[in-house]
């Protein structure tokens, strides 16, 4: 079986989510550490994975290069790569960047759906791209490695990233606007830049990122993949489930308002339908990669290049961009 | 003689300062007490204001109203209001808004020379003006009493600012750019805006923007006032002096460059001319400030007007702008 590897998920984590990984056959999650946790706060998340990783060790570990995903493999388990939804763990100080990616942190969204010190979230009105200290933190994130990911981030905060980093990019969990033109979504611009500076875009399962939402057919979702892939090349997409499993609504209210607001906001959703929506039929939970990766050869992808979008090519990505720039 | 009031200084406190104000006849004086400083570090640095209150009681206590100006000058003291130059201290929770006005604080920059999470500064690039939390943290501050102070904003976040808040707000240091254009200084299209809204401009003899430098002569600058009381109305200026006395170079390089950056921003200044620059002669220090009054007077201000633009107007602005809003 090819290297599964989810470039997304916020789960409540338990047991029983941590075998249902292993069930599916995912060797690497990304996982969201941070949405608008400051450091401490940050760390205090850390601690938990860390009795997490005491707890389950036949289970999971915490993942740090490529080749923690071959261990994984081998050994039966899943390896955690940590990420940010937002630059708020590094407060206004560009050197917790190196101390954070020394922690194992892998990916930083330069902004949620709002204004960030650095960049302009999807949400807002205005979008006046990579701000003075944005430009300053990409920079170290590429000396230390740690990879920008503009997956809530504004059109031209995104295209701005891609040129300014000096290394491939990220959107971890969207889809094509194209396909559905939600404003997470990402435009033809944008999945051209990715493809043409070696960036990555993760499919999201989340059905508000879904053309006709908790109804979208698997058919449609992997036609979808084989558009994309037109655009950005088959080498340059993977899976972001953006998986949000059995998390209270709560969390979702904490996703979207933080502390930023005394009213509530309802991003993707509406007062009508403020929680978390619920997940097409064909895609449950982690035990379910292996429908994505029949949809896709069903479709009409061959064995390899299923084989690169359900792992293989994060797998390339990671290998490559997880480490310090060589001297 | 008339009130003074100064509402900006940020000195390395001493005995002599608060000595010196009382020689010039200082009654309040609006202080800085975060640049960049978080909230943890903002009450440290409100903790030194309290060491000092408790060490010096004939010389200054801390002022929450109006009415402690007239207490200050009833009681031969100075009385210290404190204010932000960030919104760094509320870092990215609005309902830190109030526990920070119960604490004292008075007025607030929306942004310092960089993006913040409210509004833009005028370094940057680009200006979007006020932001989804920008909006609703004036909401908050004009609830409270919080006063909204653009200083170190850029145009259009300053536009908006005035726009948007039900209350007036101010530049408490800065002078019109017809005068001396530095991009700290203002436009007239915000000259006259916060005049047409009951806002208040502070002029500031911080020599970078003045005309001339360190070398303006006091004629000028009391020529420029006449001039800005043309465009904005007599009873909406005051003093602002900016007076950062005794401050060693390293203070001015954490104003500039805070955490945001690991090379060395030069604001306002440059590589040649890097630290704080000599204040002019009729400007030394809190003892100066009859030179200016006496200056108001020589280019044909009333004794009444020049009394406003010492520290009556500022008074007034106090008695109204720093209680909650009315039920």
């Amino acid at each position: 079986m090819s290297y599964r590897i989810d470039a997304l998920q916020y789960c409540n984590w338990s047991e029983k989510i941590f075998e249902q990984m292993r069930a599916g056959g995912v060797d690497a999650v990304h996982v969201t550490i941070a949405y608008h946790e400051n450091f401490r706060e940050t760390v205090a998340v850390m601690e938990q994975w860390n009795a997490r990783f005491e707890q389950f060790p036949d289970r999971i570990f915490q993942g740090f290069t490529g080749d923690d995903v071959r261990r994984a493999r081998e050994t039966g388990r899943t390896a955690i790569f940590y990420g940010f939804q937002n630059p708020s763990p590094i407060e206004d100080d560009i050197r917790l960047v190196e101390i954070l990616h020394r922690l194992g942190v892998r990916f930083m969204q330069l902004s949620y759906n709002n204004q960030s010190l650095l960049a302009t979230g999807c949400y807002e009105a205005e979008d006046p791209g990579i701000t003075r200290m944005g430009r300053e933190v990409i920079a170290e994130m590429n000396r230390v490695g740690l990879v920008v990911d503009m997956s809530h981030s504004a059109e031209r905060s995104t295209l701005e990233a891609i040129e300014i980093s000096a290394r491939p990019i990220v959107v971890t969990h969207a889809n094509p606007a194209f396909w559905h033109p939600a404003l997470r979504n990402k435009s033809d611009a944008v999945l051209r830049g990715l493809g043409e500076t070696g960036g990555m875009l993760g499919f999201s399962l989340y059905p508000h990122h879904l053309k006709d939402g908790s109804n979208c057919t698997l058919d449609s979702f992997c036609r979808m993949v084989a558009d994309c892939a037109e655009i950005m090349g088959v080498e340059q997409i993977g899976i972001g489930s953006d998986l949000c499993q059995d998390q209270p609504d709560t969390v979702v209210e904490w996703m979207r308002n933080g502390r930023w607001s005394k009213t509530l906001d309802y991003g993707e959703g509406s007062a009508a339908n403020a929680g978390f929506p619920t997940m097409p039929g064909w895609f449950r939970d982690n035990r379910d990669f292996g429908n994505i990766e029949q949809g896709l050869r069903a479709v009409g992808f061959s064995e390899a290049d299923s084989a690169n979008i359900m792992g293989g090519n994060w797998l390339r990505f990671f290998d490559e961009n997880f480490s310090p720039e060589s001297q």
